[in-house]
């Protein structure tokens, strides 16, 4: 694994690396095509220190998992841009994480049923009265009628990135400046 | 190229993509070191039809860019939840755009300039009361210290699809409902 290059960036803190994830609504999963990178945005679940998700049974991204299951499924929050007279330190402020790792499809039921329901609790949490049940998950279709599978990362190798205000610059705001350079 | 497995949802205007490129503030960079993906979230601009933005000259990113200039730059905006009383028809209103190409470094310094002044209109359009110089852009540097690039991608193929508000499905609001399975 290469080191982080800015590594004044880097963030260590495992605990709001996981929350980050947990409430972040988009991740963004890479695989490759032979020579030829592919990225899908994705909604996404954290459950005991994995990433899952759900897709189509059918199509490229399950293609592409079956041909090379190494994934890298990216995180970032873009928390806007900081001004100053400079150009070169007009920048922006963010926080992201690299997640690296095998993707396996879940077979275990009730794993997949935890995680479906795992991913209900994030996204619409409170909206259903009653919990998901393995019968539920064993009928699941996605709209074209295909089944849908549910995938696990389990991360070898992680890393985060935070770009935090800057207190000596300032958020932008649309006030006009002379370039200073 | 595979097409879109859910064709219903591709979006074949070719204006409304270039209006939501211009908009969105962040793009996914999905590149291959190997068999492993990697994938990197970048501010972006879109200027003649090519997608430009800015690195260190030095880093992983360039390194693996070297090795491999294939890539793919996801684009993706997410609407929000759509429920429905079936967990199988809650779902996600997006757009996303995927374009595929090989990557180049901008060697001409007018097309660099250009570039790195579209990325200031983008990010803080009128902050600055005067333009970049071709000088300034000789003497760039990050704030690390190494020169920045400039890179371009004139992609080769593009696809994008969208997942429009379902008039028959609510945005989720919290209210609480019993599952219909």
């Amino acid at each position: 694994m290469n080191k982080i290059r800015q590594e004044k960036l880097e963030c260590k803190d495992d605990k709001r690396i996981e929350q980050f994830l947990s409430e972040t609504r988009t991740g963004y999963l890479g695989l490759t095509d032979g020579e030829v990178p592919y990225v899908v945005p994705l909604n996404f679940v954290m459950m005991k220190e994995a990433v899952y998700f759900h897709g189509a049974a059918h199509g490229r991204k399950i293609d592409l998992i079956h041909s090379n299951p190494n994934c890298c499924f990216t995180v970032s929050e873009d928390y806007g841009t900081m001004v100053s007279p400079i150009p070169a330190k007009t920048d922006t402020a963010y926080f992201s994480v690299m997640l690296f790792g095998v993707l396996e499809v879940v077979t275990d039921l009730n794993e997949a049923t935890a995680a479906m329901q795992a991913i209900l609790d994030k996204y619409v949490p409170g909206y259903y009265h009653n919990s998901l049940s393995q019968a539920h998950i064993e009928k699941y279709r996605s709209s074209l009628g295909s089944h849908t599978l549910v995938y696990r990362l389990v991360p070898s190798v992680h890393t985060a990135k935070e770009n935090p205000l800057n207190p000596q610059l300032a958020f932008y705001s649309g006030r006009k400046v002379d370039m200073d350079i």
